[in-house]
């Protein structure tokens, strides 16, 4: 990882009246540039494709400028033009994916968030042992597939943008559907609704809902993933017909609708936010910026969260202006905006290196 | 019920260029409060909990205090300081529930609406006479079980946020499932999609869409409801395999999502709520505010409505900042926008009493 | 098909700083209305029935005037009080259904879009031409029942409104569910997930994302059809216990939700936007103003495109105010508001004649 004095080094030579905001062109990009122009920012695309035409449809949310790599090694390297720039990154979800962490970790750019988090976020074990620790609940964990006696839901490791998971009914139709040859895991299925829930911590705002770290914890957005080809396969008579037919459920992420949860739950998701937030400043010095919990609320109105991403989300995308939560804090604000809020106020307050790593 | 001799008394002390507008930390409070304080009300939350911090993280909403007692009781007896307040509350249906009906009848603040409903709301047989008199189709009622021939709803009395029902799809299944030591109805299961109709009538209001009595029938919104564990469960293969594994569906209401009706069925959904009104000032001195037509329509684009709330519902809060239907007659107002407006114009205008019981 | 020099004549003798925009009273009619006044135009409603009191309760979507004709014979013979009002119409799919395609086409009034396309969009066979022949993909064409081995969906010529389709899992299935008396055509069934894409052709704006023949493509939003019975009916345990009991599924569309698009996809979704233009101009003249492309996105991210819709589509209605697609051109502008502004547009810059047919 690159050493927090390289890149506070690199801040202390940046002229902060002139911070350019990078992103890498899918995504959440255009709710990021639309954000960072809305609070004065130069914006700039990073690409290693030819298919950015699509910008020019949307003047409010095309960067200023675009550069594209061959690669994503040509992207490391060519950090010295993105220093130049007075560039800070917001890293996505793909940029993550695209590429690959290690390299992320090593990009010699100032980052929006703390790296560290990535070592906790991408391994199961360790989100795991993160979250619950912390007393966030999770769906139990099976250990050895022989003890399956419930519906399960069986994700192999690395795992992408829901691909590589199955929902196995029992025992044998575990072992009809598992390739042993990939490692995975096992854990309960959780049956119910599914909220993914868009926080964002602020370590430097001083009111709203304050956490123990002394910084403040907000609830922007709620989304629901729209699944291809699971959401729709209940057409095809049931998925047992399906299955005969050779069609297998699948959960690919290809799209998100806005939604808003029971009121009476916001007390106990802040609370599941708020210890996510403290565990990771007592395990790795913290996260702060948009994170996402995602969740199944059961019909016994209990929160389980499968999963944490810890950056923006795609889910937010459906709130470019603003969402029924954003608008009780800062109308018409997307999680890009208040990104580019937080980066904008820290830049006047000359507290840049709090928020980079 | 508290005589509305009582409440214009009180209404008579009240110093109404203060008024302070309250309700029950939950539901719709959020809106509720956000609606009042945009139309320039104090406001206050009641609770009898100590979860009330996740207001800190939405200051447009926040209300001015907060008064947490010890329980209904003691908030019903405490009325006096409420009084002092100049305060009139806006009941939602965890208000009501909460508080229970009677409590709720015979609390002696100036609630927003009229009481008098909830005696036809709760009961359900009392609802349908209401609503199936004044021309709105329902589903039709099946008064004896064997005559069960087609799929069916079982509602148990009282069944309350989804919880208390299930779908029969013969007289066998219908044997299964029933537990007949509590009451129940049963009804023709309407096969279709919902619409959660948020409809606004103001008796005051003098142009629109005009009903007999006098006053201004409004459509805000349409929502859908999410219910647990209904929304997931074809995941299960179908819900005959689910329910061989000892999972039954369920109903319980998690969040709402945002959707629009087809233009065309607009004259049959205000001619439904229209007649809804109607009937109500013949039966009981009529129903004012917020209410919602929970209706089904099928693939004969034909209406069936299961249910009617006749105060502000949870659906309304996807639309904090509007609707595509609010938005054509008051751009950016809420529900508990509204609510407030009309307060605020009945203040102006020395009608208080006629929106108060 | 009205002559073009006849409009072009009608539209020499407009006074075009007087324009009236008309519509049916029905389908999206709200929003262009809406869209219409806030572009500064005198608004008129078309119908043929009695059923217009709603638009009392909309008073920023209210049409200034109405007329009422005994059918669609009369409203085509008194076109000449519509020339009075120096009106132009915006069509959208109730209006072409309801006044059938070949009186729509000899209409003399002056029409936004080209009437040309009609031929080309109402043809199945000819559909597919246009598309496939332009690059965009659809779900495969099986020209002999007998070869169905898959699951496929039959659709009935000339239905309508999501009517007069069927899924048939296999060639038995589909033996025992079809009418053989009626037309029809069979596709593969393409699973994935619904996205009713929005855009919007300009051919006067010259910056944008800019097309072969010299205008500029925008994507204004997206929906998902809600369709009844169909997406409740997995609540009968699974299509099969259902079709036992007689239950058969529908398609029948009653309403839309919002929703956005994972944002890798847009670019395949310009090019297939993009290839529809130019193939239409190449093929009839072309195609501007609104129109949908009507996709699944399969598991694997393809688009697969099962119709084209060449106007406004009642799915652009939950955008009145806005979508996260046009908040990023037109901050607040519907799909309406945006057929207003180029016909304002044109009428300052003297090029109505493009536009009108």
């Amino acid at each position: 990882m690159v050493p927090k004095k390289r890149i506070d080094e690199i801040l202390d030579g940046y002229d902060t009246s002139e911070i350019t905001i990078a992103t890498v062109c899918s995504h959440s990009s255009l709710q990021i540039f639309h954000g960072a122009r809305k609070m004065g920012f130069k914006t700039l695309g990073l690409t290693t494709k030819d298919n950015t035409k699509h910008y020019d449809a949307f003047p409010l949310a095309k960067p200023d400028e675009i550069i594209k790599y061959s690669d994503y090694d040509e992207m490391s390297e060519r950090n010295g033009e993105l220093l130049d720039r007075n560039t800070v990154i917001i890293p996505h979800g793909s940029f993550v994916e695209y590429m690959g962490a290690n390299k992320f970790e090593d990009f010699e750019v100032p980052s929006y968030g703390n790296r560290a988090v990535l070592q906790w976020e991408s391994n199961r074990e360790k989100q795991r042992n993160w979250l619950t620790s912390g007393g966030v609940p999770m769906p139990r964990l099976i250990t050895d597939a022989r003890e399956i006696n419930e519906v399960v839901m069986v994700k192999y490791h690395g795992a992408k943008g829901g691909r590589g998971f199955f929902i196995a009914k029992d025992y044998p139709d575990f072992k009809m559907s598992i390739d042993s040859t990939q490692p995975y895991t096992i854990q309960e299925y959780c049956m119910g609704t599914r909220y993914y829930l868009h926080f964002f911590y602020d370590p430097l705002k001083k009111d709203g809902y304050m956490c123990k770290h002394g910084g403040s914890l907000e609830l922007l957005s709620i989304d629901r993933r729209d699944e291809s080809n699971i959401d729709e396969m209940y057409k095809m008579g049931s998925i047992e017909d399906a299955k005969r037919r050779g069609l297998y459920p699948s959960f690919v992420v290809t799209g998100n609708t806005p939604v808003v949860i029971r009121e009476s739950l916001l007390p106990k998701a802040f609370e599941m936010g708020e210890n996510s937030v403290n565990r990771a400043y007592e395990l790795f010095g913290g996260m702060w910026g948009p994170f996402c919990l995602e969740t199944v609320v059961t019909d016994k109105l209990d929160f389980k969260v499968f999963e944490i991403s810890t950056r923006i989300v795609a889910g937010t995308n459906p709130f470019i202006s603003g969402s029924p939560y954003a608008d009780l804090i800062y109308p018409g604000l997307s999680t890009g905006g208040r990104i580019a809020m937080a980066i904008r106020d820290a830049s006047v307050s000359n507290d840049l290196k709090t928020l980079m790593t």
